[in-house]
């Protein structure tokens, strides 16, 4: 093995108290930084060893001293009162019943009092402000309509940084409740530049600080109850940046002033997975400045004293979206992603940033998500890595970045000597296609795939956080078996798709929910966007639609692409129209019924659609052709080894390309990447158990055998 | 047996050639009439025989020489053609495209091609006049938009009586094809009157004359494919009322004009199952009209010749509704109703005409519904009389009708000597059943129940036709439920439910699919509806959601009784919203889960509700207190022995009301009633197995044994 494997970009979490393990391990995996944990200071020992050094901030947060002078300068959000109902004319609400009364305090401040509503929720109008009174967390409402009901909107303090909460409640954490400041509060701006400042002079020897991650956190409302304690959590909700003085800023910027309902939005919040209001839009589009300009200053204090700057994209990212239209400007020197799926690699691996890092999954803590162990008794941390690593190697295949790390604490890894080769080993193959990548990169079959919905490009990948969060979208399944696949990738927005965007691309993929972001919602009621992608399709597209894909009603189908996918969904309407019979035929590629779903209201639009699989007597996956293209319809898409293999295997059918192009294996467990510049082929497998397979190529098949999950780098 | 049981109240077929059969079975089961089967007539030896003769006249059809010499008196329909993709500037359709061309000719008369439209389905909007020529069965339309689907709304012409076109179709028949007038046609009224007082003269054995029903059939559309031959059927719509004459008489009476699109309705057509357009309730008002005056003046033509005028309920009865507001104005002497199922033994039962006529199941010809046999090898009709029967017993239990009856062919039930028998048993526990409502009908529990969806007491107890062509709305299997149980049954709209119907009852059931006419769709974002039932609730009422109901976007919760049911369905909105942790525990009543739903959507509201049955972790029952009364949700109800028995108890419990106040047995396929004017109860086993049962009463339990589908009528 070249030496060149064996040693950098690899980032090892520092341990004091265990400088030998560090500096073993750091040799072992070959790491050319060394940072601190969470929490933990390096020893000397480490710091001197001749490693680049990261130093973690969250800046925001441990500044508690302050708060307590300055309790306005904290971070608030809006929340809404659950709904009473009237039984005469006069209703008592408290606001803050049912939330949790250790994040949240009530900002009855009369600036903020000002931006307080009281709702009729059956008629969904406002209360004129004359008909209610405050007084001691209560307040009353008079001139009710008796067996209406009532909301309070109200603006409250966050008093407690919600990742500390987190791993107080979870992890049973006692030490004090961390504050957070608001950056927009001008003493806590001050604040907040002279003690990163102050921070760099006391750390001459960090020379990159990692920013965990800057100033709002993602939405996460706890409730007081045990059986609802977490009320709501979205990845990418702008809830928690907003502050009367936020609301002021923003009416003289854009001459209109929102109100707590543009946040609260009937007591369903505006989440990400909903088409925003334009009042959203133009309220993120005003957030995303603001935190880019006060970033930028924090960005330049650290160059300053001569250090790179570093962000973390998870925790308190909201604002600074790395494919926003302000984040190259702030100037990091690096992203920094924790990954479990394909798929966040590709996120961090295309933002425009000069480094790109991984932080592995598990994290060298006892138990990982959902509570099972990982580093303690019980728990198989070497298996947990490959599992992440199935995942991630498909994607590195495509794509590469610069660094990969881990996090937590090493002394935990003592006991599994087997994690610290299946690591090693991870880290030699990560370098060896990075050294590929370096070279040219993989050879993509010539197909562009677009994956279209709401946010376009904005959200890149992901949807609003982890796969497990929002594993019940099926675009997220989409998402992660393109992350590994030989496509060309990208993602538009509908606006795009009307202004000339189809005509660099091959297929589009639309899956999501009626009415969702994903699927688009009233977007789909544009005629332009219609007719650009029935011409698309037409002229030798493919549209894939998955779940309720174009989906609105008001038209003569539910799916507005019905006419190209050959399929719809009745709401109702044509329950005493006929369905055409079907005949189930064999597909022209493998297909994955597994993950499908079973939608009873499905049906052929005009009967001349293939049933690919069908359920109770429905299609549930259909084949059309629309002139020189292809309407693909999946009524469910779950990720899986083989549903990854039906989606490529369609790509490549439908646009015609050979399996040799593609370099297509003859088993759904083995993916390929060649590299033409190195003339090398990459041969992965994700079988458990050993397996023969043939890899298609333009030059003829080839045989390999592989051991479960070996990566074969093979030079012609 | 008191012999009084043994004759009357019974309407035999007669079939010609087989006239002793005819005499024997007409003793065997105590026929008081005897009528003529479709397409026979009755020899003398059968009209002289004594009884009273029954003659079947279908009004409209059977008049092939007129509608030759008087084309334009035909009925019509308004058709819409498949959407056609325009491709550049210029389009030609041809509207009749997939339709069976035996049925429907176009109809290109200049008063007809005036109603025609041509519309851009992509943008909905109708394409000008200016812009479309017609011309030998195709329609050209210029200034297309390329990519933009385009549809033809054109009149046509019925030139196939659909219920012959079906007898033909299904068994093969060769004769002439039957053609149907429109009485409003000029000439064709002044036929139509005539021939009937003729046909008096010339039947004057006859004493009933049944019609078969009145002008306008239930629409039923065929395509040119056997692959989606039934393109459309719907027993409740007035599409096959229209023509351009019908039009101009609307707007002559509403003052404003309808057009093709008012039909079309995008090409969903304007179904039964959904709310419907003003527009639709005005014309429907408008037929309604209409065929009660003709209706009128026809049946004063049979008394004036000393007949009583009979009305079958079933295929060409649109306009005629019996719960409409002019019904009783045509002077009806009896509705006979085909049955299948208990509702519509109530359904009948109910109708304010001197006489009601059930015609039972299965009708005497070799196959039944769905092609399998009957009265021929292979089949078993006494069996199949018997699970009928169960239907139609527990309703006649609750409510009896005056008389009963067969249809078909005597000759073959010759090989079915236990079918004579069967059908004897009926007819006495008939006629029995019939004496004890005589004397004042049975024990009710207090309990009103209500009914509540768009068209209320318009469309009590059906939807839109029989069981199995209704059976994926929830609600026909509540109604299915209902028609036997001991309580009291209404059916109320939305505005009878606003306007203080509810004060009334006790119990409202509101069951269906978000924007169907049976959840009520945009009915519900009337406040004082909700209002109305929240109170209704909170007072003691109980409130009985099943589906989607009370489901209406734009509000803080889908269902606007959420607050009541205690749980809401999720239509993306809170997908990042915490779910309320719950354990499923005992319901205080029998539940049946086998029929309930998988909906993935569900939650709890407050966290309150009892879930009595959960799927995949998300709550598919549940029970919630609310104020002094109650909210229930089924995620779905099907029709069976335990769900009907699960909504008694439901209702009991709720309404708290004692198993012997009800007569309740303890087993659910035995049902009973008690008739206090003669003191009998009537323990009903719908068991295959001999079941042993106890049956509370207010004076303590009684002990029974039954044999299988036994009846035992007990006098105390």
């Amino acid at each position: 093995m070249d030496q060149k494997y064996r040693q950098g970009g690899f980032t090892l979490p520092g341990e004091a108290g265990y400088e030998k393990l560090t500096l073993e391990l750091a040799k072992k995996w070959g790491a050319d930084v060394i940072r601190d944990s969470d929490g933990t200071k390096l020893s000397p020992e480490i710091v001197e060893a001749g490693y680049s050094i990261y130093s973690t901030i969250c800046i925001i947060r441990q500044h508690n001293a302050f708060a307590a002078e300055h309790p306005d300068s904290q971070q608030q959000s809006f929340l809404c009162s659950d709904p009473v109902v009237a039984q005469g004319d006069t209703l008592v609400i408290r606001p803050m019943d049912g939330y949790f009364d250790e994040q949240f305090e009530l900002n009855d401040t009369p600036d903020a009092l000002g931006y307080w509503q009281v709702y009729d929720r059956t008629t969904d109008t406002e209360v004129p402000r004359s008909q209610w009174t405050y007084a001691d967390g209560r307040v009353t409402v008079t001139g009710c309509t008796p067996w209406h009901q009532y909301t309070v909107s109200f603006l409250c303090w966050r008093i407690w940084e919600e990742i500390n909460m987190y791993n107080h409640t979870t992890n049973s954490w006692t030490t004090e409740h961390l504050r957070q400041l608001d950056p927009r509060h001008p003493a806590a701006w001050e604040y907040l530049q002279q003690w990163l400042e102050n921070w760099c002079v006391e750390n001459p020897a960090t020379n990159v600080v990692r920013l965990t991650s800057l100033f709002y956190n993602f939405v996460w409302i706890f409730g007081d109850s045990m059986r609802n304690r977490s009320r709501f959590v979205d990845w990418a909700s702008y809830d928690f940046t907003v502050s009367a003085a936020a609301l002021k800023d923003f009416e003289a910027e854009y001459g209109y002033a929102l109100t707590a309902e543009d946040f609260i939005h009937q007591g369903k919040l505006q989440v990400t997975h909903m088409p925003p209001t334009k009042a959203k839009r133009d309220y993120m589009a005003f957030i995303q400045k603001f935190v880019a300009e006060k970033a930028k200053v924090l960005v330049d204090i650290i160059h300053k004293h001569g250090k790179l700057a570093y962000v973390f994209y998870d925790d308190s990212w909201v604002g600074m979206e790395p494919y926003g239209p302000h984040f190259a400007s702030i100037g990091f020197d690096g992203l920094i992603k924790c990954v479990f799926s394909g798929y966040e690699c590709r996120l961090c691996a295309n933002v425009d940033v000069p480094t790109h890092e991984l932080r592995f999954h598990p994290y060298l803590f006892p138990t990982g998500l959902g509570g099972l162990p990982t580093f303690s008794e019980g728990g198989d941390p070497s298996r947990d890595a490959l599992q992440y690593w199935q995942h991630v190697r498909r994607a590195l295949m495509r794509q590469s970045v610069d660094r990969i790390g881990l996090g937590g604490y090493l002394s935990l890894t003592i006991p599994f000597p087997d994690f610290h080769d299946t690591m090693e080993n991870m880290a030699i193959e990560f370098r060896r296609l990075k050294e590929l990548h370096a070279h040219g990169g993989p050879v993509s079959a010539p197909i562009r795939v677009a994956v279209l919905h709401t946010w376009g490009s904005l959200r890149s990948w992901t949807l609003s956080g982890h796969f497990h969060e929002t594993d019940m979208h099926n675009l997220i399944h989409i998402n992660e078996a393109l992350s590994g696949l030989p496509v060309d990738v990208r993602f538009l927005s509908f606006e795009d798709a009307e202004n000339g965007a189809l005509a660099d691309v091959d297929v589009v993929i639309n899956a999501g929910r009626a009415g969702d972001a994903w699927s688009g919602g009233a977007s789909w009621q544009s005629e332009k966007l219609v007719a650009a992608l029935t011409r698309f399709v037409h002229e030798g597209g493919t549209f894939i639609g998955v779940g309720e894909p174009s989906a609105v009603e008001g038209y003569q189908t539910f799916f507005r692409m019905a006419h190209v996918l050959g399929v719809d969904k009745d709401t109702g309407a044509r329950v005493c129209h006929g369905k055409w019979r079907f005949d189930v035929t064999d597909a022209p590629f493998a297909i994955d019924t597994q993950g499908l779903g079973q939608d009873p209201y499905l049906h052929l639009t005009d009967g001349k659609a293939q049933v690919l699989h069908a359920a109770n007597g429905v299609p549930q996956m259909t084949l059309n052709r629309f002139g020189k293209g292809w309407g693909v319809y999946m009524s469910q898409f779950r990720w899986s080894i083989e549903s990854t293999r039906m989606l490529l295997e369609m790509l490549l059918h439908t646009q015609n390309v050979s399996a040799g192009t593609a370099y297509l294996s003859d088993r759904a467990e083995v993916e390929t990447a060649y590299y033409p510049a190195d003339k090398v082929l990459v041969v992965a497998s994700s079988a458990t158990e050993p397996v023969d397979c043939l890899v298609h190529t333009p030059d003829g098949d080839r045989a390999f055998h592989l051991e479960p999950m070996e990566t074969k780098i093979i030079r012609d």
